[in-house]
This record gives C-alpha cells, sequence and structure tokens, in this order.
C-alpha cells in the first residue's frame, strides 16, 4: 500500500500540510504542526482535538428573531502536547534557519503513523538527520504518542530536546470567511499543571461554560539521556532531555500523551494517568505494530483498489481518514472536517448519514451502527427543536451541533435544511435494508422513523390531495426557503412511508408492543404517515420534463457561469445571498442527489434531463457535489463524466481544489470518493429487495474492486473490462441483483460486461 | 382645540408618559421623564435625542455572509438637561413620597408646550404646587426649554432647585425585543464640561465612532432666588437656587437648553453659544407665543375635523406630533419613533414615504419636500447598496439607516425589502403630481426615478415576455424572499414606467439634457424602462380571483388566526420565521396596501376579493396595518368597517394597544389615521390626470373635513351627511375629479352624495 508522501517544505503549503498530515484516532486528533512552531507570517492553526469535546458560547446577532438558535458549540484546541525543541549543540532547529537539505513527510496508510525526516545543517555548519513519528492509537482510543530520533551527521557535542505540554490554547478565528469560527478564544481553562511523581506531566482542564473537564497526562521515555529536568513555566510543563551526540549514534525520544475528558470517564485524572501506565509498558514498535494489525482488517474489508497509482493513493487516504475521524461511541460523528481542523467548528451535519455513513455500514457496519446511535442519543434534543421550530409534535434534528442543540447562526442555510431529519432517516433505513437488525429498529430505529415522520406531518399540508412541503431548503444552499424542494419531498416521503413499514415489520415478527406503547402510535397514526408518504407531491415540469429542484426554481433568472470571473468562485464568498437566491445557479448537487439516493422516485429519461439541465448550473462550490454527479454520470452510463468528476472529488485535499484544506479536511468528500466508485462504477444500490448492481467501467480503466458486508456476508466485487466478478467471502448464500437480474450468489459469479 | 391631558401618576405607565408627552420640534426629543428621576422598578428611557445624530456600532453575526450589513447605527441619547431636583423646606420632591394631590399633566397641541401641575404634600405636611413646563421650540430648532414655578400652600421657609445637565448618558437596551436595541451602550463621551461665564453650563461631546460633536449649552433665569451657585460633579453640571417661600408666593425658574451637532454647524460651540445668548434675551412666554402662531398656521393647512371628542383628540395628537417628528434639513426624514424613544434605533424605513409624507405632501410641501431631499442626498449611497447587493448599476435604498447605508441585521426582512426604493420613487411621483415642480424634477428627482428603474431592470428578468421580480420580500414580514410580490411589483412598474415618463416630460418642457448627460441615458435605455413597465407580471389568481402576495403566496398552509391563543400576539415574538413563513399568514396589509396606492393595477372586483381574503389572514402585528384597511374599507364602501380600523389606528399610542408605546410613538401608523380620513373616507387619489375624491360619510359621523394644499392652490373639503362641499381658499381655478367626474373649482362647489 502507497503511502502520502511530500518530499518538501513548503511554508505556503504549511496550513494544508496541518491538515492532510494530521493524526487521528476517532477521538483524537492532533494537526501536524512544526513540532518547533510555526515561522513568522505562516499560516498554521496548532491544534489537538477530541471528538466531541467542546464548548458553548453565546450567538450573536444584530436582530434577534424567535426561535434562533442561542447557544453556539465548538469544538475545543485542547491541550498541546506536540511542541518539541531541539537543539544541535547550542543551536534550536527551526526549518527557516541553517539549511533543509532533506524534508520528507510520509503517512503510511497501512501502518497507522507518520514519519517526518529531515536532514538539517545548522547555520554553523553541523549536520543531523531528525526524525519525528506520530500515532493516535487505534486500539487504545486515548493515547497519542511521538517519537524523536536525532542522528548527528558530522558532529561531536550536546543535543538538547525540550518538550512541552502547554495548557494555555486558544481556538482559532478567521472572520472573513463564514465556514471558520469568527472570533479568537481561548476555551479551556487550567485548573492543574503540575509533573507528578517527577516526571509525569500533568494538565487536567475545565472548559468554560460547558464545564467539560480533560485530562492530559504525558511521560517521556528516553533510555540514553545523560540528563533529564521537568519544570513548570505557569501552565507549560517543560521536559528537557540532554544527550551527548556522536555522529550515527541515535538519540531517541518518545512521548506518551494520554487524554481522557469527563464525557467519557468520570474520573478523568485517574482514568488518563492509568491508561498511561498500561501504555508505557510498550515501546511505540508495540503500538504501531497493533495498528498495522488493526488496519490489516480495516483493508481487507475497506479498500477499493481503483485504476491508476495517484487514484489509488487518493482513495486510501480518504478512507482512512474517515476511519481516523468516526467517532464510534454513540455519542459523537464525524466531524466535517473529522478531527483535523477547526472549520465548521467541530460540528455533525448531514455529511455522516448521506456521505460518509454508506461507506461505513459496507465495509464496517459496528461503526456505522455507532454513528447511527449517536443520532438516537439526541433524540430528546431533537424533539426540542421542533418544538421551538413551532411542530406541536415530532422531532427535527439541527443542522450543525455537536450535541444536538442547533448551532445554526443563519437558519436560512441551517435550520431550514429539514432534509437532514430525512437524511438520519434514510441512513437508518439503509441500515435495516443492509443489516437485517431488526432489534436495533425495535430499540432505537422506529423511534427516530416515527418520531421524525411525526414532524414531517406537521410541516407539510395537503393541497388538492397532494401533501407539500413549504419554506424549507434542500442540500443546494444558493437557493434558500424554497417550496417543495424535490429533494426533501423524496426524503419526507421515504421517512413517512418507511414509519409506518417499520412498525408493521415489527408487528409481523411480534415485536411491536414496546414501541407502541412507548411513542403512543395509533394505527391511524400509521395510516396517516403513509397517506402523506403515497401522496407527496413531487415537482415535475412538463416541457422541460425534469424534476425542477422546487416550485420556482426554473422561473428564475439564468445565470451562465461562463461570465462569472474565476475569481468570484465560490460565489458564497463573493455575491449576497438574495442574488444567489434569484438566479438558477447551484452551489451543489441537489436534484442530483435526490436521483443518487432516491433513484425510483423518477424515471430514467427524467433523471437524464435532469442531470443534463442542473450540471450546467452548478458550481460545485461545495466540496459535497463533484461525486453525485459523478455517481449519476456513472447511472447514466456516461463514465468518462463519471471519472472526471471523480478525479474532481479525488484532488480535493491532496491537491487542495477548495483551497481551504487549511481549515481542515473534507470528510463528506471522502466518504463521496468512496460512493463514486460503489455507488457510482459499481451501480450499487441497497434496496427493498436486496443488494443492487450495475458495474460500469470507464473505457481508461482495466479494473475496480472492493469487498462490502451485506446481511452478513462479505462480498468481494470485482470489474474489468469482460466482466463482473461476484465472490461470496463469507457467509451462506444470498440473492442479488445485477442489472436488475436476480443472482443468487453461492460462491463465485461471473456476469459478461 | 382640545390638548392631551392625564391626571393621575401611573408609575405603571411610566415609559408610556414619557414617550406620549415627550417634546419635540423634528429637531431634538426630549423623553417625558419624571425631573427628579424614575423610581426604582418603574420603567423609564432617560432619553434625549437629535434628529439623525448617531453613532455607529459593529453589527454582530454567527455566521456572517458576503454582503451582510456591517455597521449599524443608532440615534444616540444625548445630554441630560431634563433633570431637576425640587426640594421643598428640606424634603425633596418625589412623586413616591409624600402624599400627591394632584397630578395633571398637558400637552397643548395649539401652544406646542407641554406643563405638568401637581399638587404635593411633604412627608412632614408641607403642600406645594409645582408647576413644569417644557418646549421644543418650532421656530428655534436648536432650542429646548423648561420652566419650573413652586407655590407654597402652607408653609413659610426654603425652596431649593437644583437643576443638572449631565454629560455621562448611554443608551437603553432590550435584549428580549428585536424591535430595540439589545445592548445596553454609552455612545457619546464628553470631552468637555464647564461652566462658561460663571452660570453657562457647557458640555461638549463627541460620538465614539461616528465622531460627531453635540454641545449643549445651558442657562437658568430665576429673578427671585437669594442665593445661586454653580458647581460641577464630574460631568454633571449643577446650578443650585435657593428661594425663601411663603405661601401663594410663585417661585420661578426657567433654563434654556441650546443644542447643536456637527451635522449641521461647523462651530458647534460657538452656534450653541450664540443661539443660547439670543433666546435668553426673550422670556419663554416669547417662545410660547412663536409656538401658536407656528400652530396657528399649521393646523389652519393640517387639522382634520372628524366626529367624536376622543377621536378628534387623538387625530391631533397625530399630526402634532408628525410635525414635531420631522427632519426639515434634507438630512434627515421622519424617524419610526419619531424623537419620542430608541425604538427601531432611530432609523428611518419606509415609513417616511408611504405612511407619513402624503400627510406632508397635502399639508405643508415645503416639508415634504424636504423629505425627498433626504432621499436624493443619500443617493450615492444607495448606489454602494446596490453595488453590495450584486446589482450591476443602480440604486436600492437601505431598509433601515440614518446616513444611507443598510443597517439591517436580518435582511430576508431588511435589504430584501426591495419595496422601499420603490416607494421612495412613489414619494417622488405623488410629489411631481401634487406640485408640478419640474424644477425638482428635473435637479433630483429625475435622477431617484431613473436610477432606481436601473435597479429593478438589473433585479427582474422576464420570462415567456412577462417581466418579474424575484427573491425579494414584500411589506408584510411573514413571508419573506418571495418571488413576484405584488406590491413589490405594482412598485416597481410605476418606478419603471415614471423614469421613462420624467426625462420626456422634461424634454418636452425643454429641461432633459442635463439630467441625460449626467446619467448618460439612452432612448434605448428609456425604452427599456418602458418595456419592462408595461411588461410587469402581477399575479392573479383565476379561481379566487384575487392578485395573490405573491407566486406561492395561496399554496401555504391555511391558518386560522382564531384559534391562535392571544398571549401569542404578536405572532413575531412567539413563533419562528420559517413557521410564519410556512402558513398563509400576515403581519401587516400588503396586497392591500398595494390596492391602496396602486388601485389602477387591479380592478374593484379583484379589489374586493382581495380585501376579503387577507383580511381574515391579517394580524395587523404591525402598527402600519389597521389604516390600509380602513382606507381599502372606505374604497369598497364598507365605511362602517373603515370607521373601526381608523379606530385600531387611532388608539395605538393613546391606548397603548400595541403595548410597547414606552419605546416610542408610531409615527407610521399617525401618517396612516391622517390617510384613514384623507384617502380613506374622503377617497383621496393623486393620479396623473389630477386629484380625485370619492367622499363617503360613516353612517356614525355627521360631518368631517380638512384642507389641502394641491398644485399651488388651497382647497378646503367638508363632508357632511347631505353633500360635499369643496371650497377653492387659495389660488386660480383648478379641475378635479369627484366620483371620477370632472369639475372645474372656482369659488365654492356642492355636490350632493
Amino acid at each position: 500500500m502507497k503511502s502520502i508522501l511530500i518530499n518538501e517544505y513548503n511554508p505556503q503549503k504549511n496550513g494544508w500540510e496541518e491538515s492532510v498530515f494530521h493524526t487521528a484516532n476517532g477521538y483524537i486528533g492532533v494537526r501536524s504542526c512544526q513540532e518547533g512552531g510555526a515561522q513568522d507570517g505562516v499560516f498554521s492553526v496548532r491544534g489537538t482535538y477530541i471528538n466531541g469535546f467542546y464548548d458553548e458560547k453565546d450567538i450573536a446577532y444584530g436582530e434577534k428573531l424567535y426561535g434562533f438558535a442561542e447557544t453556539g458549540q465548538t469544538i475545543v484546541n485542547v491541550t498541546d502536547v506536540q511542541t518539541l525543541e531541539i537543539t544541535i549543540d547550542g543551536e534550536t532547529f527551526s526549518l527557516d534557519k541553517g539549511t533543509v537539505l532533506e524534508y520528507e513527510h510520509e503517512l503510511y496508510l497501512d501502518k497507522g503513523f507518520q514519519e517526518k525526516r529531515i536532514m538539517w545543517r545548522s547555520p554553523s555548519g553541523k549536520e543531523a538527520y531528525i526524525i519525528i513519528r506520530r500515532l493516535a492509537s487505534l486500539v487504545e482510543k486515548h493515547l497519542f504518542m511521538m517519537s524523536v530520533r536525532v542522528v548527528p551527521n558530522n558532529f561531536s557535542g550536546e543535543v538538547k530536546i525540550k518538550s512541552s505540554v502547554i495548557g494555555d490554547v486558544s481556538n482559532f478565528a478567521d472572520p472573513s470567511d463564514p465556514r471558520v469560527a469568527a472570533e479568537e478564544k481561548s476555551y479551556l481553562s487550567v485548573i492543574n499543571a503540575e509533573f507528578k511523581d517527577g516526571n509525569t506531566a500533568f494538565i487536567k482542564s475545565k472548559t468554560q461554560r460547558s464545564m467539560l473537564e480533560l485530562s492530559c497526562a504525558v511521560r517521556h521515555r528516553s533510555s540514553t539521556a545523560k540528563e533529564e529536568k521537568h519544570f513548570a513555566l505557569g501552565n507549560t510543563l517543560l521536559s528537557e532531555y540532554t544527550y551527548s551526540a556522536s555522529p550515527n549514534e541515535s538519540i531517541t525520544l518518545s512521548k506518551y500523551c494520554v487524554f481522557v475528558d469527563s464525557r467519557r470517564s468520570e474520573d478523568t485524572e485517574n482514568s488518563a494517568l492509568s491508561i498511561l501506565n498500561e501504555s508505557f509498558e510498550h515501546p511505540m514498535e508495540c503500538f504501531i505494530n497493533k495498528q498495522i494489525k488493526y488496519l490489516e482488517d480495516f483493508w481487507s474489508a475497506a479498500r477499493v483498489y481503483v485504476d491508476g497509482r495517484k487514484l489509488q493513493r487518493s482513495m486510501d487516504y480518504c478512507l482512512y481518514s474517515l476511519l481516523c475521524s468516526a467517532g464510534q461511541d454513540g455519542i459523537t460523528s464525524v466531524c466535517a472536517k473529522g478531527l483535523s481542523g477547526e472549520g465548521y467548528e467541530g460540528h455533525y451535519f448531514w455529511d455522516t448519514e448521506i456521505y460518509i455513513f454508506p461507506f461505513f455500514l459496507l465495509t464496517a457496519p459496528e461503526i456505522a451502527k455507532q454513528l447511527l446511535l449517536y443520532r438516537y442519543n439526541i433524540l430528546p434534543k431533537a424533539r426540542e427543536h421542533a418544538k421551538i421550530m413551532g411542530h406541536s409534535k415530532g422531532a427535527l434534528y439541527a443542522w450543525r451541533s455537536i450535541t444536538g442543540i442547533e448551532c445554526s447562526a443563519y437558519y436560512p442555510s441551517g435550520s431550514a435544511q429539514y432534509h437532514l431529519t430525512g437524511d438520519v432517516a434514510h441512513a437508518f433505513i439503509q441500515y435495516y435494508l443492509a443489516t437485517e437488525d431488526l432489534d436495533f429498529m425495535r430499540d432505537y430505529g422506529a423511534e427516530v422513523l416515527i418520531e421524525s415522520a411525526r414532524m414531517w406531518l406537521d410541516t407539510g399540508h395537503y393541497m388538492n390531495g397532494e401533501f407539500r412541503i413549504d419554506s424549507v431548503t434542500g442540500p443546494d444552499e444558493y437557493s434558500c426557503i424554497v417550496n417543495n424542494n424535490y429533494y426533501t419531498n423524496c426524503a419526507a416521503k421515504e421517512n413517512l412511508l418507511w414509519a409506518y413499514k417499520i412498525v408493521n415489520i415489527l408487528k409481523k415478527a411480534g415485536k411491536d408492543e414496546d414501541i407502541k406503547t412507548r411513542l403512543n402510535i395509533s394505527e391511524k397514526e400509521l395510516h396517516s404517515f403513509k397517506k402523506a408518504a403515497d401522496n407527496m407531491y413531487l415537482p415535475y415540469d412538463e416541457e422541460l420534463k425534469i424534476n425542477p429542484q422546487d416550485d420556482s426554481f426554473l422561473n428564475k433568472k439564468p445565470l451562465n457561469l461562463k461570465e462569472i470571473p474565476k475569481e468570484n468562485f465560490p460565489l458564497l464568498l463573493h455575491y449576497h445571498p438574495l442574488w444567489l437566491y434569484r438566479h438558477q445557479v447551484l452551489k451543489q448537487a441537489d436534484t442530483v442527489l435526490a436521483h443518487c439516493l432516491f433513484e425510483d422516485s423518477s424515471d430514467r429519461e427524467t433523471i437524464k434531463n435532469s442531470f443534463e439541465y442542473y450540471e450546467k448550473i452548478t458550481t460545485h462550490d461545495s466540496s459535497l457535489s463533484a461525486c453525485a454527479h459523478s455517481i449519476l454520470a456513472s447511472y447514466l452510463n456516461d463514465t468518462e463524466k463519471a471519472l472526471n468528476y471523480m478525479l474532481m472529488s479525488a484532488q480535493t485535499d491532496l491537491e487542495d481544489t477548495h483551497k481551504n484544506t487549511k481549515d481542515g479536511i473534507h470528510t463528506a468528500n471522502m466518504g463521496g470518493l468512496y460512493q463514486s466508485v460503489v455507488q457510482g462504477f459499481a451501480g450499487l444500490r441497497i434496496k427493498e429487495s436486496g443488494l443492487h448492481l450495475s458495474p460500469r467501467l470507464p473505457k481508461k480503466w482495466d479494473e475496480y474492486a472492493f469487498n462490502l458486508y451485506f446481511k452478513g456476508r462479505k462480498i468481494s466485487v470485482k470489474v474489468n473490462k469482460k466482466r463482473v466478478t461476484l465472490t461470496l467471502l463469507e457467509g451462506d448464500a444470498i440473492n442479488l441483483y445485477v442489472f436488475d437480474e436476480k443472482i443468487k450468489l453461492k460462491d463465485k459469479e461471473k456476469i459478461n460486461l
């Protein structure tokens, strides 16, 4: 397996490098900042984040109307453990001093750690090879590790490594970008910073308003130091190691950093110290071995083999990053930027359910389940939010949040995105269809489906026998507060229908009593769900033979995207929302995405027309857009176009095509890249009838392949120029549909293309 | 003429009393606070305001998108001169101590001052009669005066009056009400506070960001004091007068307060001192006489005689308040709350042009002209605003502002209200039609009409030959960001048509060269205005035979207002905007108002149907609503209903029906009350063909009458049960239309009803 490697340090790309090479495991994420600190004028966000570890703040409004979200939440930059100062015989190592003779930064996607290799010549001519490794354990989630190796090349003398644990940290801000927090702020207050037992740096901190506690315990191992000192400077704890250095003799230091927070532990201090003690028993090599073992399993299920080295690297990087981003504890999900930056303030959006969840569902159903549990656990908050938004019953999920309260300060493209609740429902339905886990639906899923169906019923209304949903915003944020957004109505229709269905399925299985009593559901109510679903109004334009994005979209002023100067993209940073809303222009796939997810709501001809219509006016200003276009282009057998969109998606972070990877990676797009192959080229759909595949191969490709889990089976899918080969790797024979033809997969099936 | 009188002090109504009895003259406004200060727990806004004297502040957003208004402006609470402490033989007068034996507060609408008469018995039993007068000179706009008279009733002893000029003042805030500023703040910093020449209190202050300067000079006259002392306590300047008091012997003190600001004067200090010196030459009586004289002229043109004492008092109060609120210097207009409070932060809205301007146009055209000049003078700001909003050319007036920059922090019911620009155009057109002042149109009006027409042309677009305007908000703020709002499209149509017309009228008069060169107008562009006007799409529903408020309004969920609990009104304080937008519910007249202003855009039958349809779903949560319903009910000959709506309008401030008069009076509604009679019962319309009247008399009334100016004539209109009597009071004979029949008015015409 390839790694991600750069062999040059570019201060202009420092922020990008920090994000792309961040080290995370779904619990903790550390940006890959230069250990010695950023040089003056170099963009840097020195960040360490814990999934779901947040503070709160008032949301400011110049004019505040009823029901506006009052409290914002933001992921907190926590105790900084990545700072190291390396002094080579009196000269402190820094990338902007002396000469960098060699710079390599490599992330090993199969080994779960990264390494920076630098050959540095000091201003006075002393050369040393410096190797720094970082790892966030996929097995012991609370552990982040670093190691430093210094190998003198042409001198003997003294080497010092000063390692810090810094308690006073603050969050980054960029007031000019609505996608980043506007105000720099320190959320974490140090309660206690001290060395325990002489050499264990320990910092306990508390957030100011959410009152969450974090304990960070750090200990170093260095066998060769001739001297070590530990001392505190305010809330910074310093461990200084001094070595006698000789040419080609390695100096090594490893740093064990354990973070435990009060959302996961009742006694963060003892828990952190005990995990540290236990971890400290083992050398870093041992944790690397565990990473390798863990990743073997992961890649065995998750790897997607594509054609082309560069693309394969992007794909591997994206899927690896998804694994490192996903909360797996039922109280967290996947932040829009994973744990790689503060963009979107560490909030969870629909990105998880629509873009990321399908990947986990097919490759790691247990993680998928945890992501659903997160939604189940915040259902009470969604009920409260529905009330605030004027609903007499039901649940409406917040557009952006950490704990479930609405944190969107601009509701037209925030709370108004009701579709998110349908997206959550869609994920639960897909989970059920892919796992047949009826007990999960009884205990969790049905409640989510029913409460959300209640919300839809209260939101929409009947007109001329049709059920209509007004004043919501669809996925495309360049048209806000619209009526009968096609995507939203499709999602609501599925949600309403499945609220009805799931109770009937549970009933047949004799498992419906609990949920019916608990939620006080009557047959009448169930039928009202079905009636609304059956009569859901889905806009269709007779003339263009497309599904209009919403009731008025096709009446808006046309816009020729080619006439917009290139520097005016993304449009949201250059045009007032009203101007955008007034034009037929899309930030991202909306109806196109609906055709991917709810393809049975329309016919092939309409989908083709829609795709052609919307493609011309979509800016892809959102990183969530290209992949949907790729999937639908595949569906329409235009694999060349599909491949182009897929490449667009693949380049997002590694090539920084949206120019904001510095704020963090784009996790939804990463899930989208996966889907471009699996839902796209392979045409995979999970339907009530079962697993459907309609594999196509881009002309330029020789083959692609992936494995997947479905109803307990592990299945391998390989597609080359001649045929599709399906292999049942685990589990009993199962019926599948290939090009809508039923196939019983027992062992291996080959279908000619 | 009746005065406004209350004869009881009610601490619960203190805020209301402060607003209703405020003293203003269009330049300065002083709330009628208790001179000795508000008692604990009593709502009070101790405010003094100067029209257009503002400071700036950043507008806060949790999520700020491109083009959002960045800088807020707020009218500034200025130097407090109304504070007086009266001590009766050692006991300080206060309404919550001793016994208030008599309390009368009276505002003389024909004399232009107010008087408070209090008989007070001190805790130890000493009784004194205290009379305090206040006046804001209508002739010397910079002068505010107070006088105190103390008449001991049952004691001899010492009386002290301590009069203050307080430099440290701050603005009021109510974070729970979006209609009031959210943050209490002191905008004015004292630069200099001292006594000049021993007894002239002088305070010079500066606003923090707008860097405006204010000089306030105060001197007292007291002939009978046995001792006077002047001293400063920080930024408070105190003048203490001591008197020997005997029963029934008056003690008097008068206080001359002059305010001069740097928006009107280059040398505020010398200007204030010189105006003070000049004013001080004359006793208060002299200024009262000038008020009386001024008001004689005013009332001669402006008074509307209605039926019923209470209603007459309301009408008189409203028209008097309008006079006292209107800026007449071309750099100011009429604040939504006049100069009586800080509600809506002293901003000017469309209220002026649509609700207030018609009153001045018909009764004081010179003031009307000044209000238009304000709009002309801020045209450069409107051009900038248009650019920010994405328009390649033209001018778009800010929704709320003092100097013309957009200050609305919630654009869906702020900047999105494009109709305001059409409203401004409407006022210019009405002015031209009522005055034939073509030079004014050449110098000012045409430019406004053309620049606004350019904006409309850039905003809308053609579809199937119709010109459509999307993504704007009409007057009704319970439906935001809609397409083809009927009101807006009517206003834009008129605006576009008149941009074309006025150039042609100027051309005929040989006055078009300057404007055509200055604005670079081609014949082609002029025809593009006309074409858009001629093809303006005005929504019409075939089934209901009404004009829908916008394209989607009739598809929204119906709402039965009767089912909403009473305590949930106004709805905006109890429902999220999305919930409101999702229902067929109106904050205020929208299409109904369009039918009043642009009656020729629809036929009578449609107007009737519309009125009936919208009336049922209008909450009148806005004080701008009732009067439009009154006017249209009159138009539809339902004078009983018209009268009811008129009474609703009449009660607004005097009965505090919106429960927020404490934040200031409702000036738009006051203009609306005038229109309920003149445009309503009398059916007055100013059209291209001339002045139209269609007088009706409510059944309960015996008669009503008013005068008006039209094309230089002064005309009296009297309507009783039998006939309409029109009398030409000044000027040459003129053609008018009564019930659409042309009449040549030479002297007096009587038309039987």
